[in-house]
């Protein structure tokens, strides 16, 4: 990668705080080409569309348009991805990940990790507070954003 | 469940077939209560929205719209599901899974099955064939849509 990693999580991280300024979930992604070229960024979008299948990463995937290949790309995130956002990135060969933090939720980057997926994990405690604070505010709403 | 799975079927395939008239990818699902209550039906939207994160079971499960629990709900689909929607299906903890069939995409189902989801795979000869003549006619749009 020829930018910063944490350049690169000041998107996701802007996108989550746009979110919950919405009333929405504060997870954020953003997909980048490995030369630091922004293709997409997005939201969880859950409570502003009532839309369940949009997770955060899924919101930058579509955000990035159709793309024959995605093995250049990396896929940045506030949070470690679940099972669902984990299964696009392995579907489609994203080469990296990474994530703000997995403290919060651990999710299913271990899963990618051995799946050859190359992951950051940086523990940046700004995303870590950002969902501390959710969590606490809005716990069903968060149970229902992962599936109880 | 109440219903027959070959009923239940019906509804992917038409969203399927409905698909492949648009000009996409002929992919369908449908989300059911188990007591047969259709919740939401959908189909893949990469060529018609331009939408590579739309599968049809995520466009299944989006219309079906927010719900606290999905153990005691149906995922439906023409083909047996990718990473990607696997993923959705495991962390939402949807119980039941039907497939028309696996043998043009192996996908992800056993993957699911190991995690407890209830599978059936019905073999279903339509649905093969209506996968067959796509993959041959539009080998890259195909390639695409699984990531390569």
């Amino acid at each position: 990668m020829t930018i910063d990693p944490r350049e690169m999580l000041r998107v996701a991280l802007g996108q989550a705080r746009t979110g919950l300024a919405e009333g929405g979930i504060p997870i954020g992604a953003a997909l980048f080409a490995l030369d630091g070229r922004l293709l997409g960024a997005g939201r969880n979008r859950r409570v502003q569309d009532g839309d369940p299948a949009t997770h955060a990463e899924t919101a930058a995937f579509r955000a990035a348009g159709r793309r024959p290949d995605y093995a250049g790309t990396v896929m940045v995130t506030t949070l470690s991805p679940c099972w669902y956002c984990a299964g696009l990135i392995r579907q489609f060969g994203i080469g990296h990940v990474v994530i703000g933090e997995a403290t919060t939720f651990p999710g299913a980057h271990a899963w990618l990790a051995d799946a050859g997926v190359h992951l950051l994990v940086l523990d940046d405690e700004e995303c870590a507070e950002l969902m501390r604070g959710f969590v606490r505010d809005h716990p069903a709403l968060w149970r229902e954003d992962i599936g109880g």
